[in-house]
Formats: C-alpha cells, structure tokens, sequence
C-alpha cells in the first residue's frame, strides 16, 4: 500500500484481463467517468443499432416490425440475456416500463398475495434512506388503496429485523443504496421476512451489473431493477421486472394493459392475464430505447460476474486506499463500508462542501454526482473504469482540495443534479 | 363522382397545398403506407435526430445532458409542442410513459375526486368496443380498489346517456374508435357526463394530429392519448396526458414517482407533488424514444389542424367512393360513418374474409391492418398520404377481390398481427 503510484496503476491495467471491454465503449476525451451508476457510457454498438432500428425497423419495415424485427418479443428477448446477471432463470424476466412502475406492479401484486393469505398483513417495512421514488411509489399505493395500507421506514439495515411483525405484508429494500454503497445481504434479510411471514421485493437498480445476484439462492419474491446504470442500456431504457416462480401466476398485477393479455390481438373487452411474468407487461413499449438495452447486454454476455466483481473490488478498494493516503488532510469522511461483502462498486465520501467539490471535479473532467446531504458519490464500472482513471481522478480530487478551487463561487450555484 | 379517373387523382395531389409535408417523410419505396394510424411513418429528421442524442448527449454528454441536453424539461417542452393540437394551454400536457399507464394516472384521480364529492360514485362507464387496453386498465384499478368500484360496459355510443346515474364516477370514451373510425362528440358527451354529475377521461390515441381537437371548449376533464400514431413519434413513444386547470391539483396520482415530487433531487422520503400536471410525471423516461417525438410534431408545426382535417376527410371520401364503385360487387361493408361529423381519419370496410384480404394487400405493397372480426382497416393520414395512393390502393384491393388470390393458403394463416 505504501508504494502506490501512477505506474503502480498503469501495470495494474496492463494485467487487466477485463481491458479489452473498454473498448467496446465510446468515451468522451477529456472526461474520467465515474458515474455509470447513474447513466452507463454508450456502447459503441448502440450508434449502428440505433440508426438500424430508426432506418430500417421503423422507417422501411413500419407496421411490419413488430413481427419482422420481433419488437413483440423484445421484453422476453432482452429479459432472458438480462437474467443469468441477477440469478434468474429463462422467461422469469421481462425488460419493461420504468423502475418505478415496475415497483408498483410488484408491491400490488404482493399486497394481493399477503391479503389473501393473511388479510392482517398491511405494513411495507423499508429504509428511510432508500432510493426516494421507491418510498414514493409505496406512499402513492398505500394511498391508493386506504384500508390501513402504510409504509414503515426504518434508519438503518439494523433495525429491519425488529421493525418486521404480524402486521408487516412486503419487506421492500433496495440491494446496494444508492447514497452509501452499501450492499445489503438479500439472501439473511430475505429469510428474515420469510421467518415473520412477509414477502421480499428487492430493488436492484444499483446491483444489476454491478455484484453478483442470485435471487433464486436468496429465496427472493420480487426484483425490480433499471438497465440505464451498470447495464449501459441507454438513457431511460426501460427497466426490469423477475417474480419467483411459486408467485408469478398468483394475482393479476393493477397495471393490466394489452401486452400482458392472453390473447392481446384478439380485442376481448375482458382482461385475462398471459401466464408466467408477461403478464407484467402493460401497454405499447418504447422500442427505439428498448432495442439500444442489448447492446450493453452483449459486452455482459464476453465476461461474468464473478470477474467484474474481483475488478470492482479491485477499483473501489485502490480509490479508497488512495483518497485516504493523498486527501487525507482534507475532512473527507468515508460513507462506503469497508468490508467487501457489504459493498457495491461505488464509493461515497462526505465533505462539508461536497456540492462545490463535485462541481469543480465536474468541471476538471472527472465525473460523479452529488448526493445530499454533502455525499460526494464515485460509480466504479469494471467494464471500462481504470486503474489509472482511478488514479488520475484521485489526483483531480487532491488538487481541487488543496488548491480550493472549489471555493469558487461559479461552483457553489446548485442547478439540477440528478 | 362519376369520371373518377387516375388522372384526376393526379390532379388533385397536383393542387394539394400540403403536399410538400411529404418529403419530410421518409417512406420505403414500393409502398402504400394506409396504417399511420397504427404506427406513424418516420420522419426524415429522426435519423439524424437519433444519432445525435445516441451518440453526442448520450455517448459524449453522459450524465451531464440532464442538463445540457434539457433531458430533465423534455416531458414538458414536448407537451407544449403537443397542446394546440389537442385544445391546451401551455404547461397543461406532459409527454410520459404509456396511454395506459397513463389511462391508470387519471382514471386513478378522477376517482379519487369523486370521492370526495359523492363517495356513491364508483362506476366507470365504457363502451365494449372502446380500445381493449382502456378497459383493462379500469379493470385492473376497479380490481386493486375493491370497495365496490366497477366497470360498466355499454354496446354502444347511444346507450352511454342511459348508463350515466348517480353512481356514475367517471365516463371512459376513446375520441375517435380504433375500428370504426367512428368519432364521437366530445363537447356534448362532456356536458352529458357533467349534468349527471360524472367526470369525463377522454382516450385522443385516434384523434390527436387526425382530427381537430378541442379539449378546453369541450370542458373535458383529462385526457390521455399515444405520439407514435399520427403524431409520428416513432414505434412506442411515449405518450401524453392532460388535465383540465381545475382538477390539476386537486389529488395526487398513485404513480408518485420522483419526476413528479415537488424537489425531485432533495431526495426527501416523503412524497410531496409538483403542482400542475408535471405531477403527473412518475419514474425516468425512455430519452432516446422521447427525443423523437419532437420530429413528428415540428412537422405539425408547419401546418395547422384545419387544413389537415379538409385533406383527411377529401382522402377518405375517395376512398369511401372508390371503394364503393369499383369493388361494390364484393361484399363489403362499410363500418365507418359517412357523416363527416362522425368519422376520424381511417376507414373500416368488413368483408368475410378480411383477414386474408388484408394479409393479400400487405404482400402487394398496401399495408393496412385488420381487426376483429373481419375488419380491413385503412388510415389516412394527410400529412403524406396523397390522392394518386388511394387510387392505386384500390386499384389493388379490386384485383386481389377479383381475382381471389386473397385465398391463397399463405394469406389465410394467422399471425401476430398489431
């Protein structure tokens, strides 16, 4: 640890066996991307993909496409390349709709079950600190449906364990928190609710891609995750949606439109749901954005996880050893824990001015994202990410504290982050 | 109408003040393109459009293009670009997610509305032939409400005065029916759902860009529909959603995602909404698909909605005529209104054998499409449909009719058919 140097960083990338996948990604000059956990980089393959489906699918083939270019199976297609990344099995994925209405479908459709099994069971337990549109999502159907529906926030991981009791329907967490980086273990919280009767429905928008998923081990119910992050399906592609077996054909989920019809072309007026997680699938999808998620696809089909996983372990760890040893001077406060088994591939400091620092790391070409309250957050993909970007960030972050630069004031103007 | 000739047909495409339109639409040679009520033909400005958002506000801006990019204001700029067409003001329509998903956002809320007016309302009445997708989606929030919620359906337009009562929450009509062409009176179904106390969810996914629309006169209450028909916005745009000033803040939808929270990167765990119809937003939107629907309304923006229906109904005349004089010995019958107040911009002739005929004019180069039972459905779209296309349409459909190739094996086979 104490001989870390830039050639220390570029001999790691020359023995890097994941660095041919870099460049399969089209990155901008000038710019070290540290934030593919909040938009992956474009593969390359998505420029010809996306001219085909314009060109070719839509403009030429027109109404013919859905057959001809098989948009009507695309949420299975890319569902099932989708599935060995989180540990589930051909046809139990469909790639649909936003994270957020995924998560409706399956808090509905969970509540349904819970009610039918023990109509006492109204509590969805979550964290405080889960990612923000999920606790809204949960809000607006407890809302919804009235009846003593509510949702139950928890401050920390710890305390789920005793928040869980007779009254509680649906453990609803998220995999790897979007704000610190922590990894939860799916597979202890997910019997934990099953021990108090509820039923688990992971969020793995910042686990898809990013840690090896095994729902199937975990005993999971429901998993919900986007494919824009980790997965570089493109900006707002569309998401995901995995049910257990044992739950899938339980209850119809709320959101039934056409495409989750048993016989979607026949017009019945009466809805009869597709069996199996098709019927997850609501109305007309935009398939433009949809096609673009296999080309990320395809760069996770040349590797696996277990791969990735060793690099981004690799990356999270050399960034944390070199942010502590070159800024240690600086209050930066490490929010990502240590421990490798509850850790994502993202590392969270908080500085007293975060904002303006990530502002100015922006400005320099390194980019993350500020998260409040004062989190400087860094995504780390094994997929193209570097031991030397990680090193040249790192010396960006030194000089921007130990200059001050950051102090400027055109850096302390907070415009929409997101 | 008795020296109805090619030439003539010539001649009127010749005098067309809209003809020039065309060009900005890149049709496939060998085609008679009578399905834009289905799927839009694609604009010649989408393909560059699409390489620039793939490759220089995804592939180069990255996460920055929230920003730089307008990404973040992207559902709302194109809804003001949208809301003359449909009878808004501006800021009143936003471009997101999917009709259906929408339909479930509004049906949700006027309910909502109703129960706090007249807790007796919980009727939504529909008609059976209303687009199945709508009714399914009543079907699945009558289903997660319970508490006595229902869908009630009637076999026709004229019966829906009699199914409005004092149980009578909201009415549920699609402007324009997707396989009649039959178009209803707005205004007047409005004033008859008001005067009976119930809401009115209008369905504009066969009338936005076909015909005039005029929600604000009408007094309509909110109103959902697709871009991706005659708006041209490619294969599965996303859709739109209004609602009427008085209603806008009056509940919030259940699909409370953070686009619609008041401080969407405050990141607080309490749902609170935007106010207006930006509410109306729920989770991260498919960008490269939305981008795209800008293409297709920049090119309503060239022309206006008065001019466009006077082509319409000039093009489906000729085809009603033509049809009628030089296929009139076969059994077709017209489902369309003749009444130019009555019909939208398609036209629907059932013949025994429809399947087949239009799987035979599709193999022939005239796509249109067909719908059960035994239903060719034609579209008409003015923007690039010209007159000299009718002629030759039916010049097609007479020699499969007289032919009787329609009777091949090959036509006879179904397929998936959208």
């Amino acid at each position: 640890m104490t001989t870390l140097t830039r050639e220390h960083c570029l001999a790691l990338d020359r023995d890097d066996t994941l660095r041919h996948l870099r460049e399969q990604f089209a990155l901008p000059e000038g710019v070290i991307y540290l934030d593919g956990n909040s938009l992956g980089a474009r593969p390359r393959a998505a420029a010809e993909r996306a001219a085909a489906v314009v060109a070719e699918e839509w403009g030429d083939g027109l109404i013919r496409s859905w057959n001809s270019a098989g948009w009507f199976e695309l949420p299975q297609r890319l569902g099932n390349k989708l599935a060995p990344l989180v540990g589930a099995g051909q046809d139990e994925v469909v790639v649909t709709d936003t994270t957020s209405i995924n998560l409706f479908k399956v808090l509905a459709a969970a509540l349904r079950v819970q009610a039918s099994r023990d109509p006492a069971r109204k509590v969805i337990v979550s964290e405080s600190s889960n990612f923000p549109t999920d606790l809204y999502i949960a809000q607006g159907l407890a809302d919804l449906l009235q009846q003593g529906y509510s949702l139950k926030l928890v401050d920390s991981p710890e305390q789920i364990e005793a928040a869980l009791g007779a009254d509680t329907a649906v453990l609803m967490v998220t995999h790897v928190n979007y704000k610190t980086g922590e990894m939860l273990d799916m597979a202890r919280l997910t019997a934990l609710a099953h021990a108090k009767g509820a039923l688990a429905v992971w969020d793995l928008c910042h686990s898809a891609g990013a840690v090896p998923v095994d729902l199937a081990a975990a005993g999971a119910d429901y998993a919900i995750g986007c494919t824009y992050k980790y997965l570089n399906g493109g900006p707002g592609s569309p998401a995901f949606v995995w049910v257990a077996p044992g739950l899938r054909d339980a209850f119809w989920q709320p959101l039934s439109g056409w495409w989750g019809h048993a016989a979607p072309f026949a017009m019945e007026p009466g809805y009869r749901p597709r069996s199996g997680v098709a019927r997850y699938l609501c109305g007309t999808q935009p398939i433009t954005s949809m096609a673009l998620v296999e080309c990320g696809l395809d760069i996770y089909a040349q590797t696996d996880m277990q791969a990735l996983r060793a690099k981004s372990l690799q990356l999270t760890d050399l960034f944390i050893t070199l942010v502590e040893t070159r800024c240690g001077h600086h209050p930066l406060e490490l929010i990502t824990p240590r421990e490798h088994g509850r850790r994502g591939s993202q590392v969270s400091f908080a500085h007293p001015d975060g904002y303006a620092v990530m502002a100015n790391l922006i400005d320099r070409g390194v980019i993350g994202d500020y998260r409040e309250p004062r989190i400087a957050r860094f995504g780390f993909t094994p997929l193209y990410t570097s031991f030397t970007e990680v090193w040249d960030a790192v010396e960006v972050l030194r000089d921007v504290l130990d200059s001050g630069s950051y102090r400027d004031a055109r850096f302390q103007i907070r415009s929409t982050v997101t």
